[in-house]
């Protein structure tokens, strides 16, 4: 798996990603409705970096077993497997916070993506010269998430309480998690 | 003092208040030279209520001792003397929780327009249907905020560490504001 920076080229795949995340409306504050033009919009704003995780073969995270392996026509469309993006989470005197945003395909889940994306974004972000990483919104039922950044440095510096609407759970609490990027830069 | 929805007509009054706030530097973490098209599409921004406090006097608010009162002829250009915005703060799952900003002119602090905007905004928080008001971004130096939100009702839910460069203080910590607005509906 390769992780590179998003271009013109990935806005099909990476849209057919967000889609499907943001239409399950369990792990982000986004209108489950909305349009491929807002979500590109978003995903790819001034001033956002945005960045693809690619698999080395055609056929990685398409999970169909028994289905014969990609024609050698299509061996080139190498599957997008997962997106994330990163920015100053605020302007001024805030902007050397970055924020970040990660989704993963479906059918990808459970191979270390998000993990492998997380860790470039920590290094791309240090790299960048930002002082911390600071994720606004992680929803406490999201505990894939929430283990994972804790595994990876992040500590829950807010708790919001009953701030997210949960399609199956109702009214949860949401996580503000930080993480100072300094220290390791001895 | 009137507090109103704001009009075109009140845009060159909040640019200017908006100018003076943002030039100081200590308390919104926004880009100090911010070009005037961009400060307003962010406070007119779609989604967003824009709200004017407007004084009932010509002079008020300007604060020049001596100087003769308003002439006959613009006695009907009242004074702004702060503004406000009110906006969900999430999308999907997060809209039921607003977010508000509030900006007072200089010549017009200590006069309790804060406290007057921040109540007539959590009437309409409330009016409109939200379950709580969040702040994301309140500078730990900025002390009258701080105790004004207090004694209002907000709790600390969060500290984001060293997440603000104030310029004459340093990093700084930066807390997230919270209030239910639930439990007062009965």
């Amino acid at each position: 798996m390769k992780i590179r920076t998003a271009t013109e080229a990935d806005r099909d795949a990476i849209w057919s990603i967000f889609r499907e995340v943001v239409a399950a409306g369990d792990t982000y504050a986004l209108d489950p409705n909305i349009s491929r033009e807002d979500a590109l919009a978003y995903w790819f704003a001034p001033g956002t970096r945005t960045y693809v995780a690619q698999g080395d073969r055609v056929e990685d995270g398409v999970a169909t077993p028994g289905k014969p392996t990609a024609s050698p026509e299509i061996t080139c469309a190498r599957k997008i497997l997962g997106t994330y993006i990163l920015r100053p989470n605020q302007s001024g005197g805030g902007s050397h916070v970055a924020n970040a945003g990660f989704m993963v395909s479906e059918g990808a889940r459970g191979q270390g993506i998000g993990r492998a994306m997380a860790e470039h974004c920590l290094s791309e972000a240090r790299r960048r010269g930002f002082g911390a990483l600071q994720f606004n919104y992680v929803i406490s039922t999201n505990t894939a998430a929430i283990r994972l950044w804790q595994d990876l440095g992040f500590d829950i510096v807010g708790t919001l309480p009953s701030a997210f609407r949960h399609p199956d759970k109702g009214y949860v609490d949401v996580y503000v998690m930080y993480r100072s990027l300094l220290e390791d830069q001895a």
